[in-house]
């Protein structure tokens, strides 16, 4: 059974979930659980003989509506014992983009990708309602590389109960600079962003892709809105059209990169929950790719993973040219 | 040139050195720069025909003494611009544990391993003393599978010019439990987990080697000075053999638990400068390896990478007993 856990040295806490040990691992493609079931096969997570894009609650999830244990209010203490435990309360999912085994999120029709954000705007907005939901992630990692199981393109949504650590931080950082200029930092930053060009990869006329400033990923792209949008529920048709072109010639420039599949994680950030918003809470997605050269990967080891410090081996603005000439619209 | 800069959404300074992508990349033995000079041979790092532990400064540095740019006081400005540059001050040196090639810091010698741990005390203590170092992390990164390019057995020293990300978090944390209970929580936390017994794998008169309650990676051991010293330079020397002893005891038990040789990272976790220890600050060895089973890594993914919450696949206490059976002083 899952649970939480509160790490005393840092005051965070983390979900411990033994059961995913067991979960399912590089089955063959016939034996694939995120394809459409098959007549008299082996039936999969999904009893339908076909479908669009599908959504249902993880397997082996770390995170659950009916968890037991102690609720939430244990979280909430300013003052816990030293070794606090947790129910595992809230939402893990699983988005299958497509009823084919093969292919990615770039390489699918523009159709469908922007099919699929407003399949993530309708769990999110549904999330948000949850009472034991604090924050809603929306993400994909996408490759072996890092530790995918299953290679039928798919994403994950979770709903933790509690504001994790690094959007804890930024909501923090944004509500600083909120309080001395009145602005959202977000708005400042792609307006910087802008100013500088020489980060830009792609500029449309609502979204806006670029290497960040002091990126952890050499070949990090974040694609944010051009106008002040703190959550997926807030943008327009227009708005959601032009994002998934983006999303999908950037996941598309990836893959010419190197000419490989690129491994990535792929992460929605926006408010915690569609009633929550920072006055600095700007949707954006962050994509974080794995390689670093052809046969290189990025690891993040000692300096990263001990002391939260990341040493990055390409330049920003080498990065960005480079990805200027393979991600196009 | 290496450079830091501020991540302007979490307000964290990272470095960027775009040299390192040329590093040495798993040479061939005959040509491994750790090792002692050969007579007409192609000659390495160290120009000495033999040596004990030897260290020097890193040639493909992230800091360095002399970097160029704008110097510290840009760090402490408590309104730095949006896009805020530092010089890449500090230090990087590599320490090498021996002459031999092959091996590991768990099958050395454990009179090797004392030294090499006089020759960390010896490093902490002159960088100290460094006007430009504020916090010095010794650490080990071992393994290619976490992106190690030299096979020869040694570890590295950062000497960042700032209090890095994790350690600011946990020297908050130890403040504010010292303020709250005039203890430190180190001392509490042995304290709680020799109480608690379940965790606890080896411990002798002076170190306590423990899986930590919430920890990030499946067989994660601390090793805990149990009386308060906050950094190396206060254990004498029985302290010092008995880490030697326990250090060795669990690296070799590493390499037994799935019988190859374990990825790990070797944290040294202590006051950030020999002069500036916190009211917490309390010396340990944090080990944090890379296998989650025989032949699965552990992969740090979008709910680690973005949001900072672990997912843990084996329950610590599982995890104790495990490596309660291949630990063995």
């Amino acid at each position: 059974m899952s649970e939480l856990r509160r790490d005393p040295r840092r005051d965070e806490w983390l979900i411990v979930a033994p059961q995913r040990q067991d979960r399912t691992y590089h089955p063959p493609p016939d034996h694939c659980p995120l394809c459409p079931a098959r007549p008299g096969g082996q039936s999969g997570e999904i009893p339908e003989p076909d479908f669009d894009i599908a959504v249902f609650e993880n397997r082996f999830p770390g995170l659950r509506r009916d968890a037991p244990g102690d609720p939430r209010p244990t979280l909430d203490r300013s003052d816990p014992p030293l070794l606090a435990r947790a129910a595992g309360l809230g939402q893990a999912e699983v988005v299958v983009y497509t009823p084919e085994h093969r292919g990615s999120l770039g390489s699918m029709d523009l159709d469908r990708v922007e099919r699929l954000i407003r399949v993530w705007t309708h769990r999110y907005a549904a999330l948000s309602v949850r009472e034991e939901v604090r924050h809603i992630f929306i993400f994909e990692n996408r490759g072996p590389e890092i530790g995918v199981t299953l290679e039928h393109p798919h994403g994950q949504i979770y709903g933790y109960p509690f504001i994790p650590p690094i959007p804890a931080r930024e909501l923090d950082v944004e509500a600083r600079h909120h309080r001395r200029t009145g602005r959202c930092l977000g708005c400042d930053l792609i307006a910087a962003e802008l100013d500088a060009g020489e980060r830009v990869v792609v500029a449309s006329d609502h979204v806006v892709a670029h290497v960040p400033f002091a990126p952890r990923w050499p070949y990090e792209l974040h694609l944010s809105m051009r106008s002040h949008r703190h959550s997926l529920p807030r943008i327009d048709a227009d708005e959601r059209h032009s994002l998934a072109a983006l999303l999908r010639a950037a996941l598309a420039g990836y893959d010419r990169l190197f000419d490989r599949p690129m491994p990535y994680i792929l992460a929605i950030r926006q408010a915690p929950t569609a009633y929550t918003p920072g006055p600095g809470s700007h949707l954006r997605i962050e994509l974080y790719p794995a390689l670093r050269d052809r046969d290189r990967l990025k690891h993040r080891a000692g300096s990263e993973t001990a002391m939260g410090v990341t040493v990055t081996d390409v330049a920003p603005e080498r990065a960005a040219e480079r990805l200027g000439e393979v991600v196009t619209l």
